[in-house]
């Protein structure tokens, strides 16, 4: 019946294959991806879209696979001006001794707004399109991402002792609430909590962060279980280990995003099982820093969401979720002493829905499905790396690199496109990065 | 003196950074590398170069690090044609069902000479400019490396099973021998033994080895103790752990190139040291296999010479010797519960230096030093992904993509320019590749 009324379309993405994620494993091939105000409104054999649909414009790849966009669901981007400022160090050296000093000079509405800016223009070019953000200066970070377009749940930062962005418990909650006003029913920006660790945060402000996320119904983001020290002080503080104390304050429940995860006993998992809690795996920041092993295949087995993050790119040192995706599904691999542990499906599932589910946007992104915003990226596959092309989905996920992204759309707009930026200069990005360098350096010195 | 007279040379590379890898960790700033007949005859200042040396060709990278060319120290470039075939799957299944079967029905001399000549087009854009090769057809092998103007060092298979290579244990080593021979004195391809692994060849063949590598003075270039069962095996079958079977047959000295090395010893780490063993660590298969975990950080404690593999295509599943450095560098530090262990400056010698001398190449390459040989790769710094840049050699092993190389020259010779292969169709390996899929996939179906 449709067909001798094709319908209206902004935009008709034609790809060589069309992966999905949801529902089910599917690689579909010669698809296309019709795309109206912003949402996905078909998904069907590229003959046929051509037919059912006249669009306004198309762009049609016929080498490549379109994905939904990558979900970064842990990162601290403005600590990307600090990207391997102090390497192969103990982590509280690294933190003491060059990390904070640095912070303590430079943080401030300069440094977070021009490190978002690299750092999406550093996700765009990687098929990024979405940030679980956890920084400073939260209205600073909204205000940018809004501007670039780019989607994000900005962080609202809750720790016991004074920074530049507030003194005092009263100041960090006062100010987390008057972001979070401010940004409510943004399309694109949206808030969570983010008390910094369990070790940094008091019972009581805990327990208001609980009462606030339910009222506002926003999640929490937390560092927790990252190492088996953060485990065994707590155990000597609290007399608790962290996940058994965070759920005497009535927080692990399915709007807690748990971000690490090593050391984690059977019945800890079984918990976050029950309860819905979300985990973002990092794996990178947890090699780089000796962290520990987060035991993604007992996770998978236990039904937990997975998430995959790369944490700062002062940690990791990048926002290159191709890596951690690929990282993620060998080191599970070794991990679990099996090596059917953790699939490419089950790495690219974590990277897109997996970290939207945990953000609570799976209703609007993470797959490519009718009625979901269009948070879109192409991957060129016709590249000496990538072939012979056996399989789509392996080749994504072992042997893809960032740079064969190509084009990237966020809520239906171009961001990227034949690898060149929408709206964004790399060359005064650079440039601004290399006057930071210099600032940096001066105070290093 | 040479002040009035400069001195002809072939080429003059200037680059914003050299790191010469040795001697010493420097970062040279604003430094150039003369070429004359293919080897290293200057690195010095580059406003000093333009004085001394008067090149027939400059090439200017202000913007970039040149590099000691990556030395893939264990590969098996022949089935970069099976990438992604089966991916996710146990050991065994994985070899039995799918990669013997394929094998069977494809293995030959045009497999071969596609599979390598597809690798080093994927090699030489990622940096690489010598890879320690282990698969049958040697003499095809060394052909197709000889043609390209790839340096390599090419394994003489032994294994106790006939395959379309040699049938019987006296064929094996008469065609090692024949293609030995053939190859004697070729300045880029030498030879090695690859007995395959201890639980494939006898103590007869390895005894021969011995001799046979002590006589022709070349290296025995060997899997070992990939995995624990390995190490179990040869418990049950030969009342010693591998490392103590080859010690008693005479192979555990400096000739011999051990890799993998998972399941280790504190004795057996000492035995290494003391002998002169070489280790090619292959941290993304032993991930992806989940083989089992070297204790890299161990072995550089002891003093062994490390050097960096990224293993064959179909397991890993790529020959990306940037992805591996990086994962090596991460890796080894969760591994041995410090932050501190295998720096970046460690991964980058492994890389380069560590597996020339694991290959009984560092007299002529591995590093940036006069009298060396030219084998050199250019890298790009100035994108977004590697700014600011704060450190050079920690934006190399954690944030460079090896998209991110320009140019490399082996042997003094262009091999990339520009990101432009020299001599090697682009188009017509994707196209090749692709007749090989369709090849493979009628033989799954």
């Amino acid at each position: 019946m449709s067909d001798t009324a094709p319908r209206e379309c902004d935009l008709l993405i034609e790809a060589g294959w069309v992966v999905p994620v949801a529902p089910g494993d599917a690689v579909l091939v010669d698809h296309a991806v019709a795309i109206s105000n912003g949402a996905i409104v078909g998904l069907l054999p590229t003959a046929e879209a051509r037919q059912r649909f006249h669009a306004r414009e198309t762009v049609a790849r016929p080498g490549s696979v379109l994905i939904p966009g990558l979900v970064n669901a842990h990162t601290h981007n403005p600590m990307t001006l600090l990207r391997g400022i102090a390497d192969d160090l103990p982590l509280m050296v690294w933190l003491q001794e060059h990390i904070w000093p640095i912070e303590g000079e430079v943080i401030g509405p300069e440094f977070v707004a021009d490190g978002v800016t690299l750092a999406v223009a550093e996700m765009l070019r990687g098929g990024t399109t979405c940030a679980n953000e956890n920084y400073f200066f939260p209205d600073v970070q909204a205000a940018t991402y809004q501007k670039l377009g780019f989607r994000a749940r900005v962080g609202l930062p809750v720790i016991d002792f004074p920074t530049a962005w507030a003194k005092t418990d009263a100041e960090y909650f006062d100010r987390a609430i008057d972001v979070h006003d401010q940004w409510r029913d943004n399309p694109l920006v949206t808030m969570a909590f983010v008390p910094h660790a369990p070790y940094t945060v008091s019972d009581a402000s805990f327990e208001r962060i609980r009462m606030l996320s339910d009222q506002l119904d926003i999640p929490v983001h937390l560092h927790t279980h990252e190492t088996a020290h953060e485990v065994e002080e707590s155990l000597q503080k609290y007399a608790q280990r962290p996940l058994a104390r965070l759920d005497r304050l009535g927080l692990v429940n399915d709007r807690l995003i748990a971000v690490h995860m090593t050391s984690l006993t059977d019945a800890e998992i079984a918990l976050c099982a029950e309860r819905g809690v979300s985990v973002v795996h990092c794996p990178e920041s947890n090699l780089k820093l000796a962290s520990g092993f987060c035991p993604v295949g007992k996770l998978e087995q236990a039904g937990i969401n997975i998430a995959i993050g790369t944490d700062g790119a002062a940690s990791n040192n990048d926002l290159d979720m191709f890596g951690e995706m690929r990282t993620a599904a060998q080191l599970a691999k070794a991990v679990a002493g099996d090596a059917t542990a953790f699939s490419a499906v089950s790495a690219l599932r974590a990277a897109t829905l997996g970290g939207a589910r945990a953000m609570g946007l799976d209703d609007s992104i993470g797959s490519i499905e009718v009625g979901k915003r269009a948070d879109l990226a192409c991957v060129d596959l016709q590249q000496i790396e990538t072939q012979p092309l056996h399989d789509v989905v392996s080749q994504l996920v072992y042997a893809t690199g960032r740079h064969q992204v190509t084009d990237v759309w966020i809520d239906g707009k171009a961001r990227m496109q034949q690898r060149e930026l929408v709206g964004m200069d790399c060359q005064a990005l650079i440039a601004n990065a290399r006057q930071w360098r210099t600032r940096i350096a001066a105070i290093q010195a």
